[in-house]
């Protein structure tokens, strides 16, 4: 634990005033409203250039910011996209995507704001969102319900657009399809000939949501064709994956789908060091594509997942804020492909 | 490329009006200054349980969430704390660091709101993040300058702290101390008995902010010692890293400082495919304790980061929140210690 210094307050004189438009109009010599008309862009009033630099200069010589809040109390609405930020860690997959879709949303004039809902429970989250009256809201994960679609509709949010493996009623929703990604997976192994196909299914907290789908892909996969399915959690630790290594042979599987790499990672140190041949004995397959994985020897086999373009996913919020009253639509939105290396 | 349907915007009706605290008021039969005390918890006035309850069950009724910005230009603050959301991955380190922060804060009744500065440059980020009208800004990474620290404060923030390797004049700074981790690495290379020792400078953008005083503690830990460091630029691709191996022998080191454990195990499996024994010939340390380099062989030494304590940070937060004009406070912040395995 790095300690910081408890240091002790010194009493100190109360800070200066924050300014107002009304500061800017007065030191520019003109309007409040022509303060906020320069400021805020409006397009429909017609402001001459020298007065335009005048209130942009008294602006910088005051330091004054546009207040987003009164701005959108005037309004009724916001530009505000809010997003909670996601309370686990994030791959480098999902951060490229976030960026992207960020950027996007940026390029079509919105704000985006990542709230985090660490310590709030199920429409709890969803209150303290509705409370900053964005006017849409892009939800990844599971963290919402048909009741806090409810709230942040009736809030003002004109969209409200959730990310994850499950339909919300109410919100549109792009449903990330990790069916396919166990499929994909479940699929590979049946053709080189595989029959006992082991899934591992992480024990962290918060990724069954993912983990179960993959699962029934495999099973979908390799249904009626006599291959059989086996469940194996694994918690992301040296000591779970070397207890799993050591009973290996006793679970008579030729074949296992590890979630995603760092499991596969994990889990075919932990065979290799019991002594199991990867591939000869037992395939092992990820998934995410990480670099990482080609560096191992054997190369790890994986499924490539594509997450859908920011830009695509900036113009569906935008269409759905220009009209929120439409029906709800769902998306099937996660490309899933093989990545056929060494180790399978 | 996933695509999502382009589907035609049926025309609509007008979504139904947002529930103001008049209508709250009007339901439960009491004033506007009732709901909002009893929304607001205001202590300091005595209401009677039942009228309580009945603004509460109108509030329920009538999907009724109260307007932060709107509560907060009556206050004339908010307890808003604002983070700028990294634009870099974080690693499992950082985001486990920034979830404890959110949580601490959130226990000291701040709201934590992350704001991507996307398609910002330089100060126009910071006259972003004023328009929201935090009480206090917590900025990661280099983004903020002198200017931008004046524009925050000028708009009303009380705190303004910077988290990153350089001290910005007017913020509060926790130094993240990285040639600490730097100095631990050379200081351990040189007790193994290295004399020829590479550092990487990866080539992606916004790391050399990190890279280059890691670099120079290594240099200060080599220092007089008549050991040698070499700077190795590396992009974070096998091809780069194959190019470098190629060439190893010709730069007459038996050691190397890879900035942390990802390049650490790319360059040194494209060593091993070169043929070069490690740690025989050459020694190979990491940074970030992360769990893969153990699965390795030979083990990745690695330099074993501390950041500081979410609890508190969230107190230093509070504590310049409640004093904004105290002289700003420099910590250095950040724990180093080498964890020896294998590969050095």
């Amino acid at each position: 634990m790095v300690q910081l210094p408890k240091q002790p307050v010194p009493s100190s004189p109360a800070p200066p005033a924050v300014p107002t438009s009304a500061d800017v109009a007065r030191l520019a010599g003109v309007s409040r409203a022509t303060v906020s008309y320069v400021l805020n862009n409006t397009r429909a009033v017609r402001i001459s250039e020298p007065t335009r630099r005048r209130v942009h200069e008294a602006a910088e010589e005051l330091g004054y910011v546009p207040h987003a809040a009164a701005r959108s109390l005037r309004a009724g609405h916001s530009r505000m996209v809010l997003m909670p930020a996601p309370n686990v860690p994030v791959g480098a997959l999902y951060s490229q995507f976030l960026n992207e879709l960020q950027w996007a949303l940026s390029r079509l004039d919105y704000t985006v704001v990542q709230y985090g809902s660490i310590g709030l429970q199920g429409d709890e989250a969803a209150r303290a969102w509705a409370e900053l009256r964005p006017v849409a809201v892009l939800v990844p994960g599971a963290g919402l319900g048909p009741q806090g679609v409810h709230v942040l509709k009736r809030s003002g949010a004109r969209a409200v657009l959730t990310l994850g493996p499950e339909r919300v009623e109410g919100a549109h929703t792009l449903l990330l399809d990790h069916d396919g990604v166990g499929h994909s997976a479940g699929a590979h192994l049946l053709a080189r000939g595989r029959r006992g196909v082991g899934v591992v299914l992480p024990l962290e907290d918060g990724l069954a949501l993912y983990s179960r789908p993959r699962l029934e892909g495999v099973r979908r996969a390799l249904r009626g064709t006599g291959a059989a399915v086996t469940e194996l959690p694994l918690a992301y630790e040296e000591e779970s994956a070397a207890r799993l290594a050591a009973r290996w042979r006793s679970l008579c599987l030729d074949a296992v789908f590890a979630y995603n790499d760092e499991y596969a990672m994990l889990l075919m140190r932990a065979l290799q060091d019991e002594g199991v041949d990867v591939p000869g004995e037992t395939a092992v397959v990820g998934a995410d594509d990480l670099m990482l994985g080609r560096l191992l020897r054997p190369r790890l086999s994986t499924v490539h997942i594509e997450l859908p373009s920011g830009r695509e996913l900036a113009e569906l919020v935008d269409r759905v804020v220009r009209d929120p009253a439409g029906v709800p639509e769902v998306h099937q939105v996660l490309g899933a492909r093989i990545v056929h290396r060494e180790s399978s």
